[in-house]
């Protein structure tokens, strides 16, 4: 069970390092093997949005020659990754902006062959900014990566935007071990789980379209006109 | 293994309880029982935030005696929820948002005795309006669930905003399926996991801090100084 | 000139009265004239949603015979409205919620006339939670509020997310004087401004939309093919 | 009176530029000249973060020798700026956000020497994905802008999400017309306004805290126990 740790941050020392190496930390400590990365030394070019031109366009490898394709295999052969990110202006900076775009190529395979290939990975984030932003960083990662495919464990996120160093403060370091940790749990808990998590064939979906239609109907007698109903009018 | 379908929408017969059918033949399908609520049924007061006054005031079966120990008690029950939710405004409308605050009571039992009553549960999120606001509330609503300690399965979430019937959008309907489908599935996956999430003793922290001092500040040295490192002097 | 300071808590004591008076006093100190307001002291229905059966129906004065009534009334009579929010798991509790949402009857009146009774308006927000989710909280508010029709000020919002004591934090002080001070500047500013802001009726839309066509066909011929332009080829 | 109108897309011919055309038409009908630029035909290396390591350390004109340097200028000298970006993963692409981190050398000049060189000027932002993540970009770039110093007028944004060719869709047309004929009226109401709009020096503050804490106390022992008072019990 392999783990992925990536730094988004140019400062390869700063915070973002240091509660990504609590998480590998975590992560180790609940039996994963751990891979620490810095994204700032490889080269990701911007996306080209080749996916508004043509759906079937964006899929693995991607049409650039960069360095992204060792970063694909390394998250295609990890069971979970854990993204580690400065917060600059409430997200995340261009650097791991332009690594989340590019993994549309695995994401996209959904499209281009019927499953999205980080399906049912287990991802994990952890965000420092300097001010009150970084849950809104977070939340955007979230949403992005549960639409990849990603799962997200409990705790699977921890956030830090205080000025005082980020070592002395015992509660997000154990969030941050707790993000690592809760990661390789679920990791371990889904890989039991062979089958495919999108169904995207399901017989008899017309027939229940028509039950729905009907009992949508009967509520809305039920509710006569919800402008009348009793906890509405005082 | 039990699932929770709650749809928040004043009007039950709309496109948030149509949607949220689909997800509870989803989680049926996968073997789950489902129970439908609409939060418009029950008297939820707007929480009185006491935890701002002290921190073990907000815990359990909280200080209102209405209609939310009834959803409480139910929550508890269940292995996993599914929210399907109107957006207003790029956000859930009142009605929703005050059962998500008085979820804290649950929540906080994290402060009051240590554990997150929540922990460990599944969710997943639908999200139905009528501009592109979606998203937004989808991702304010997986960052608070996370918080509180629920799991969210790949897929775990779907949005509508288009002005068309959604009953034709066959598309989003498979969305909500999977939903509904994928949290049962994660359901079942965790509940062989007998183990607490969140740890909060670690043993061997503070030699850890030691390391990534250390760690940090070869990093810091190493990249010498930022701004002359070769990737960002042209 | 008048401007609104409502305050969102349920605990009108709290750090965000705190900082609706600071607000208060730069609005003032700019030479507006200023109405603080307690939402806990409102009763306000939950929106019926009525807009998404027939979006002609949600128009002022609403439909509900509650407290809504008044507040509509101080709203449309002030120049600008100052909105100080408790920040419950991101974002506003229900109880702002619902004024939020019920606001909508202001609004829709673009739909139902032509014109949105806030258009021109200046808002200001301030938000304050015990962690890092304010701005999260805020980019929800400002959204909202831009799309009512209301202008946001430079420096129109100030948020505050630490467990010290907010009157002993000098700069968020400074930065809810400077939102009620800058809402102020601004009514004054636009209040000269006697046109109507948004226009739906332009002449040469359609000759324009050929002109369009043409030079975005120009530009992908000159782009060639996205995928060999220079800057992504490397 | 100058706008700037800033293309994010790396198609230059895609719908992010289609309506920022249209944005360019309302900006020029109010009186503005309009300057349209295409971020992909500069070279933006990626923000180093330099303020985490030293606050004064983020200045005009940056470390960096490459084209944001004729973007800084091209900024300072308009009175207005309308982004209009594409949308992936709900947020803007690496090659906008890059842009958008660079431009904290003139946001940062309020802490080299006191005053935001962005203060008073107006921003709008346009936003085009092919889900309902477009509000989500958009909450993010508002409240960036607005904490940099921009003033952001009524109907400041658009955005599109559907599939349809957005120049046949006139709701969306107008709505980006109207993004910036307002920001180029709300240029003209502003421009007027000679003085600074944050004011980091208030005389009587301190005094001013006293007033508050009494007043809280006073608010504390009226509301007595929060538990208790008359619309929390039922």
């Amino acid at each position: 069970m392999k783990i992925l740790c990536a730094v988004g941050s140019p400062r390869k020392y700063g915070s973002s390092y240091k509660l990504a190496e609590f998480a590998a930390k975590g992560a180790r400590d609940a039996g994963a093997e751990v891979e620490m990365l810095y994204l700032v030394d490889y080269r990701i070019e911007p996306c080209a949005g080749c996916v508004s031109d043509d759906k079937m366009a964006c899929r693995y490898p991607c049409i650039f020659e960069d360095d992204m394709k060792a970063l694909y295999d390394k998250v295609l052969e990890a069971s979970g990754v854990v993204i580690s990110t400065p917060v600059y202006w409430y997200s995340p900076p261009g650097i791991v902006k332009n690594f989340i775009d590019r993994l549309t190529a695995l994401e996209n395979m959904a499209v281009v062959e019927g499953r999205s290939w980080v399906e049912g990975k287990v991802a994990g984030v952890i965000a420092v900014g300097n001010d009150s932003g970084s849950v809104h960083a977070i939340s955007t990662l979230l949403a992005t990566l549960v639409s990849m495919g990603f799962a997200i464990p409990p705790w699977g996120f921890a956030c830090y935007n205080e000025e005082r160093e980020v070592l002395e403060d015992r509660g997000v370091l154990l969030d941050a071990y707790n993000v690592g940790r809760c990661v390789a749990i679920m990791c371990k808990a889904l890989e039991r789980e062979e089958r495919a998590w999108y169904l995207d064939r399901v017989e008899d979906l017309g027939e229940f379209v028509e039950l729905v239609v009907q009992n949508s109907e009967k509520l809305r007698r039920s509710q006569a006109d919800v402008r009348r109903f009793a906890r509405f009018s005082p």
